[in-house]
């Protein structure tokens, strides 16, 4: 029973392809969502979903009991992925249960199942199932350095949110007392406004709606120009995070090639070491390369020239 | 008295969990401007107004007390907050005055008691009290921090928008050459046609006005490619400043690591220290925790390596 | 016969000025590349193309006579080029065909001669002939910095693209949901919502088609604002990778100059060994000689400075 | 005389606050050039000019004369602005005639003399007095570093542009051939293209022009896309480029510190000369502090911690 439990844990985490049914079985799933999502997308054409209703209402049969198998499959399993072991496994479920990905997963098959239970707008139902797309994340090592990235300076972000919040409020408001009289339509009140403001600020410019008095333009221009900085500031901000992430993982990973070459020999079982660090790392293979050689380069400047006299040995 | 005065300032400026008066407090205004801040939108809708006046004045009657009892408070005490003593307290009080957090504290509240002296616009003047949303910038750490950099880079910033002015005369005057006869409503001044120049070069491009010949919408063109570039000046100034003021705080937070570790243990009086200096830089648990082990394994390398005959020392 | 493949090699690859066939011909073919691409772009405007037809016709004919003759010559030659010795010529040859370059080259002449096999309508098949501007690339080796650091980010890019791709879904079905009944023409289905979500998310903002309800407006607001925050994902990765890519250079430079100087002297065969680094490694010469001066300073340091008492000795 | 024109060229060169003369001659130029700009702006709003052409014309005149007096005392005194001294005077002010600068101020006078001799378009005269707007870029600093930047990363820069117009390329010839039967008028040919390609790459998106068919929005968004992603190039490189030349800046100040500081203490004339090195690199005092404090750091840990057995030596 355990090493069932044990292979199917195998099957569901595993990420390389040396585990064969674990990679048809991720590949298979990718594959499933990605129809789903199409077919959603399909869906909401009205001929299209008059012709192939009746496929469309299959293929959610299908998927639905595949991802609730899957569900229930990662909720047993659970307890034999990663190193620790829960103390117990039914609080290791609870736990796991909590877990973002447990939460996708469950989004992606309640909706069906609450449709038997409670009465649902069918086209909300339909399009709710979208969601399934969150799924994917689970299959991307870059997808998951970029929300790391996010988690990481999410309070320095938030404040640029907060900032573009102050920003918001006084453009909308500035505009409604410039130009409250002349077009109450659009600026007729400060939530009104608020959508020329956002606009404005975040430099899409729709155009629908637009200052039509001088000072109004003249306004408008200037929170123009305050957009355009604003723009900048979460790019600023999550790009040196990015560039931060990036260093620290090449460091880690030039740490782990310290440790391992003191020896000076690399042995099979290190280079494997190395190949899954830098997987899990996601590095580029071009880009560890470099790291190694600018390791060795140190190594032989260390051994060629003397610390007391720098004189040169050379070999 | 000295000792009322003192729990006063303690209780205005604290802002760690520890101290719950204070922390009370500070939840308490945080929430009071947050609904000033949403009522006075609410209250720009006329039917909303019209339906909730009397609520709307009560609540302002309410928040301009309690904002004035705030304002005369920290006035008060203002001269026991840091470590410096005002060499007299009538000094020390007007230069508090003129800091830029009692400014804004004063903002929120002036309206309401000039509106008894002197006529003012009633719009006018209910949505100059949308400032009090400035009053929240005392609560957000990263708030500072961004702040920071943005005097920090002020100068640069400043060429920045320096190079958009003249960027603007340039695009204005020659649209304004180019398209005068065709469009006369549009571009038939040069002030005129900055309204075009400036959507264009901050790329809002509301599309209400475009120049229709050729030349015109070559020039466009050209004005829109410079505008994608300019979009590019204040992001780079913002944050190659805002990497450089992170890895400041991390060197900081560095150094201070350094100095306690120096004796190789960490007393629980270092650790609450180092702990109360991340807060104030703002830096992350997890970022905090990194350079600590950063710190540890440069110490267990000098340990391991002699530094003359540089073999390995295996613990 | 092999003296003659080898020269004609040279002048093809050459890219430096001494090479005055070499660079003669690389002026010849950009040159002609140029005039190509604003003869198809001016061909397409109905009156110039019946006016000029026949000069068109007959710049096509030598054009692809042109780059006939460079492409065979390419082909030809590919084996005397780099400094490997392929084992077979024709592997060899087989191999350059499937290069990226190679197969730009092909692009360019293909079209001419499927149009005598197959009917290709008119108006693709000059319009396809635009792909020539792409034998561009060869000529700038700043665009292969440019091109290295996309294909370097290339996983990550595509993950931001990813986040791109699920937010879309997000934002379209959203939009779908909230406005499908009062807007059924610009709201009727996915992927017609599909058209406002990509235009909001990129802030390009159009504004053909907005949302016209309140609940609308609040969610075209976020996505705005969400779509202010993915510009800035990508902007932040290339920014990060290109930055790296040339601090990378410049240590690749550096590294070559401590090498050099190692006997503290430069001959002129060193001296140009570094130029055509640089050159390859596209660094700016003022870049370059900062560098030598920064290595200099680090010796004079190292040479007066002793590293046992710390005292300086003074020159 | 010699005396006259070094004083006269201290003057006009002059950026230091100490020479009140040159102090005050800058402001009064920066002011004229300011009217200048505000004065030519407005005089083309055709109200204003008919009101108050006479007042225009005098400015003219008045500012002529001083900028044409102020080129003339340039042109004599340059020789004697900076170190080297210049074999011949006439070669010096030939090679000053055509520096940036000088020409800038030349551009400021020369169309009002030629308009004697030519006949130029009114209007287009008044608008060509606009580029006085240049002359002010002499007197901010910050200014000089952007310049700098773009000046320094212009290959990389214009590789970009050239990707750009690739793209433009394939977006225009694309779009044509999808919907020039559908949209004659806006699709017609590439040029015509051209204008909404223009619009969606820059991610400016006026709208005035959209595709209507579903393959061309299906482009459109593609396009959309990539212009996401050009918008980030440029905003890459310079923002790469701003932050290195930030940190060289900073390091050729820590150099200058190092030497200053070699002999333990900074006299008059040394702190005078850093102070003078900071405002030519255009250093933030607080920044310039900030490396002092860390040069100042470095020192005590070199002093107190023994190289041989690396025990602290308590101060």
């Amino acid at each position: 029973m355990n090493i069932t439990r044990k292979r199917i844990a195998q099957i569901l985490e595993s990420s390389t392809p040396k585990d064969k049914v674990g990679w048809f079985f991720d590949l298979f799933l990718v594959t499933l969502i990605m129809i789903n999502v199409i077919a959603i997308v399909l869906a909401s054409v009205a001929s299209i979903e008059a012709k192939y209703a009746k496929e469309f209402h299959w293929l959610e049969i299908f998927s639905v009991i595949v991802f609730s198998i899957e569900y229930a499959a990662r909720l047993w399993s659970c307890v034999d992925v990663g190193k620790i072991n829960w103390r117990s496994p039914i609080k290791g479920r609870l736990r796991y249960l909590l877990s973002p990905a447990a939460v996708i997963d469950l989004i992606a098959i309640l909706p069906f199942y609450l449709s038997f239970l409670v009465a649902i707008d069918l086209r909300f139902l339909r399009v709710i199932r979208l969601l399934r797309i969150f799924k994917l994340t689970r299959y991307s090592a870059a997808m998951q350095v970029l929300l790391d990235v996010l988690a990481e300076e999410g309070r320095i972000v938030f404040a640029a949110f907060f900032l573009l919040f102050i920003l918001l409020m006084l453009a909308s408001s500035g505009i409604y007392l410039i130009e409250h009289d002349i077009q109450p339509e659009a600026f007729g009140s400060i939530p009104a406004a608020m959508w020329w403001a956002m606009a404005t600020l975040t430099t899409v410019g729709y155009g629908d709606i637009v200052p039509v008095t001088g000072w109004g333009k003249f306004f408008g221009g200037c929170i123009s120009v305050i957009g355009m900085g604003m723009v900048a500031l979460p790019a600023g901000i999550l790009a040196s995070g990015f560039s931060d992430q990036l260093h620290r993982r090449r460091e880690q990973y030039s740490a782990k090639l310290n440790e391992i070459m003191e020896d000076g020999v690399v042995s099979g079982k290190e280079k494997s070491e190395l190949d899954s660090l830098r997987e899990s790392l996601d590095l580029d293979p071009a880009d560890a390369d470099r790291l190694f050689k600018a390791y060795q380069r140190e190594i032989n400047k260390m051994n060629t020239v003397c610390p007391y006299c720098s004189e040169v040995d050379k070999e």
